[in-house]
């Protein structure tokens, strides 16, 4: 028997050019509209490095989204006939391997113009032969206009930042921190919810947010509970879900850092009991790995997210990708599915960043 | 004894900017003069995936060629002066290693001003640990406007058309298809005979085209005989050859394949005798790796194509390449190489054949 | 304890963009003043491969280094207004893997508008298949305009020139050759003395150079003393350090080697005391990392250039990068260094280069 029967006798095989409504009803114009434009903020990202969510003001967080809608509500403007970031070239150096995170950063300053170098590989480089990565940073300066950094050691950023005088992005150091996945992660709550940028939101519209993750061991989880902590006025509360019988004071938070949150006004609980907490949720945000060194830990292996959960109507799941099996593929298809708005958001996320680091934001804003 | 004798004390070390001549006697302008431009044909294309050669038409195939050939007599009037992929990019994802397809394809993308972004290795991606195709095929929904895939498995490629909104195409897909390879041996014997691309051919001027591999084992054999089976005015003979001592009923043929091709209107034959042959061939077309999962196995030992052998006058030389001994060098100066020719029309069939699918072809047709 | 600190609760992380002039107080707009235009010496680079530097004629070289000058007073100016590659493709062909080398090609292409495909790793290729070199030059020739070579054996390039219908660059053969990395090393010389350009040098005007390394062994070393020999005239003494105890008639020369210099009129003597030496030098190079098949040997253990020793005055470092334990950090904050800026010139040397060998030196230079 044959693996190879024929594929199609159809004189076509097609697919349809599905516009981006698809990926999660998102609402980027909503968006664009409930931000009112202020420019000056995005300024001050053009001499800075990205370390870390901390960095940011709330009204530089809104610049930056609202650009990002700006970029997805007219994906193809800024292509063809407008290419803001000719000339320029993005350093992706991935001494942790990533597919997604990569080519997301590779795609969003393509889509700009620009053209892009890449380190994919660890093994082949000067650092597996005991280049400093002062040195490394040295050489980047000559090379490029902005850096990408990914690398298991959460100290690797820290070390390049003093040599280098182009602008550094940490695309995840370690189990530290991933700012431009955070961002991504609060554009897309804000798409779902315009309402939730305003200074004052109403009690009623206050929206609770079930994080599954270990916030002391996962990059993503550590930097979107620094983000929200900008907006405490959108959070009613944020429960941070861990499996039963684990001690949430033991291997769970880092020292200080649910008080870091609770300074910062956010109203923090923890559960074990998912399931039962779920119609309570407006946004459940689920991560599963942990990445630790060269290799990654798998948690809350207890914990599914299923199509047939009693969610709450409009809630919508968030997940950083790749998933294993707590994200159920059942739920692909419903309407709570935004995960997939997410990735997508995250390319325009970049965009904006990217733009705005490297000076040329003056060609895409109309006042600055 | 040094190793590093003074390579040259001369002052330049020159090359010759041939023309295209030298690759084969290529005449891509008397095939463009052969085919009348009918382009609505193409317009099909931008709505498909391409998957098998048997999704295509005749009208359809013959138009594409005709645009390749477009490009190949004036390779660099739609490079500097019009770039009709600018701002578009190509997802080039290589879960199965190659050189020579994967640079093929970024070739052609660059040539028409578009980007790419690239997966080279299989072992640092998602997939390696567990991602599923239909999650990656979300991805690049997001990433880029076009996916090239080759995978080691024949049905990866279906896994991913399902989620995609972007077209993909098949570069290869364990020991199925490989459409674009098909697409450029015909290109390249059309345009060693543009008589052939003629409705009614002269009965005199049909060709035999003798094959030198295993129509259920090689995804380059496989594609040729479905595309050749397009075009059967054209083929006086298909003459597969065998080893001898090996019979063709068995481990050779797929399960009605043979049939599929007498359907179409060939006639086919085997024959294990390739040498006693050799004067009655217009077209050999050989090959000898068959790939299968990860690893490739080696047919045909026992054939060997040298520059002594009596050739019909006018006869030419197809290989997919890259080639082992089943093809010597002594033909590479021999007139009856077209395997150069062959390779280097691949790049301008691929050119046209993405400018169709991206949905740029107005920018370089004059009708459509 | 947690291994992730906070890592600034400061709102802003920021670097600053300094000038060229942090890389080693570097002179480009001098180096342009000190060399008169005589464009007609470069249209030589059009019809060359790049393969050792014996090929260059003083003349030449310096109508190179004036382009580069150009580039590197102006980084800006040849960027988003013009690109002179726009529509060229660089094949980065990295059989022996390197990132800085790589990196430095891909960012001069990308800087003048053109786009390059890469291959960075042999074992992925068909070469590790057994594909023979000239089959793998004549798919390069349908794939881009110029080729970038770095592979471990020596005669590789020699095996693919025969093949070749575009200009190939040797970006490192073995042992044997490195040329473009001597062209940067000398552009650097000269940005640093300008006036040694001139073809009489006052006798007080010219300089000592000591070269820390293997000349037989090292193809840093080897291209570098051939570029020098080039300016005899600017050279006052060339001064080869070994280790005490090491008989320098012994594996350190080629056969030959030390007369090809000494014939082309340069004084060179070998020295075992390099502390000793050191007040006399006005360039010390020196580099300890000899490349050997797939591996590397690592000479010169006894030196280390730290910023302690009795420098003379305005003397400067050079060393090609990346480098060991001989080239002390201790050194990067004094004015002896100008490897920086060596690494620095290296991508404007490589810019005006490419612009010759593929014929756009006429969008570049107001005169040829």
């Amino acid at each position: 028997m044959s693996v190879c029967q024929p594929v199609s006798h159809q004189p076509t095989i097609r697919f349809d050019r599905l516009g981006p409504d698809v990926y999660g009803n998102a609402h980027p114009q909503a968006l664009l509209q409930a931000i009112q434009e202020e420019g000056e903020a995005l300024l001050d990202l053009a001499n800075q490095h990205v370390i870390s969510t901390l960095q940011y003001s709330p009204a530089t967080l809104l610049q930056l989204f609202r650009l990002a809608a700006k970029y997805e509500s007219n994906p193809n403007r800024y292509i063809r006939h407008n290419s803001p970031l000719r000339g320029k070239i993005l350093i992706n150096a991935f001494y942790e391997p990533s597919t997604r995170t990569r080519l997301s950063f590779d795609s969003a300053w393509h889509r700009l113009g620009g053209d892009t170098i890449s380190i994919t590989d660890r093994s082949t480089t000067g650092l597996a032969k005991g280049e400093s990565l002062q040195d490394v940073a040295e050489m980047f300066n000559n090379y490029g206009d902005c850096v990408v950094l990914r690398d298991t050691n959460a100290e690797a950023i820290h070390a390049m930042t003093g040599s280098l005088h182009i602008p550094i992005i940490n695309a995840g150091n370690g189990i530290d921190e991933h700012p431009t996945q955070a961002m991504a992660d609060l554009y897309t709550i804000f798409k779902w919810r315009p309402q939730l940028v305003k200074a004052q939101v109403e009690p009623e519209q206050r929206i609770r947010i079930g994080v599954v993750g270990i916030p002391g061991r996962m990059r993503t989880v550590r930097s979107l509970l620094r983000i929200l902590s900008k907006f405490p006025a959108a959070v009613k509360e944020l429960v941070l879900f861990h499996e039963p019988g684990l001690d949430p004071s033991q291997d769970y938070w880092d020292p200080g850092q649910r008080e870091e949150l609770e300074k910062a006004g956010l109203r923090v609980s923890t559960c074990d009991d998912l399931p039962a907490a779920i119609p309570d949720l407006d946004v459940i945000y689920i991560n599963a790995i942990a990445w630790v060194g060269d290799s990654y830990e798998v948690h809350g292996r207890s914990f599914q997210l299923t199509a047939d959960l009693p969610y709450k109507s409009g809630a919508i799941v968030l997940h950083p990708l790749a998933r294993g099996r707590e994200l159920d593929t059942s739920l692909d298809r419903t309407d709570h599915n935004w995960y997939f708005s997410q990735a997508r958001g995250a390319v325009f996320v970049r965009m904006a960043l990217l733009t705005c680091m490297v000076e040329r934001t003056a060609q895409v804003m109309d006042i600055i």
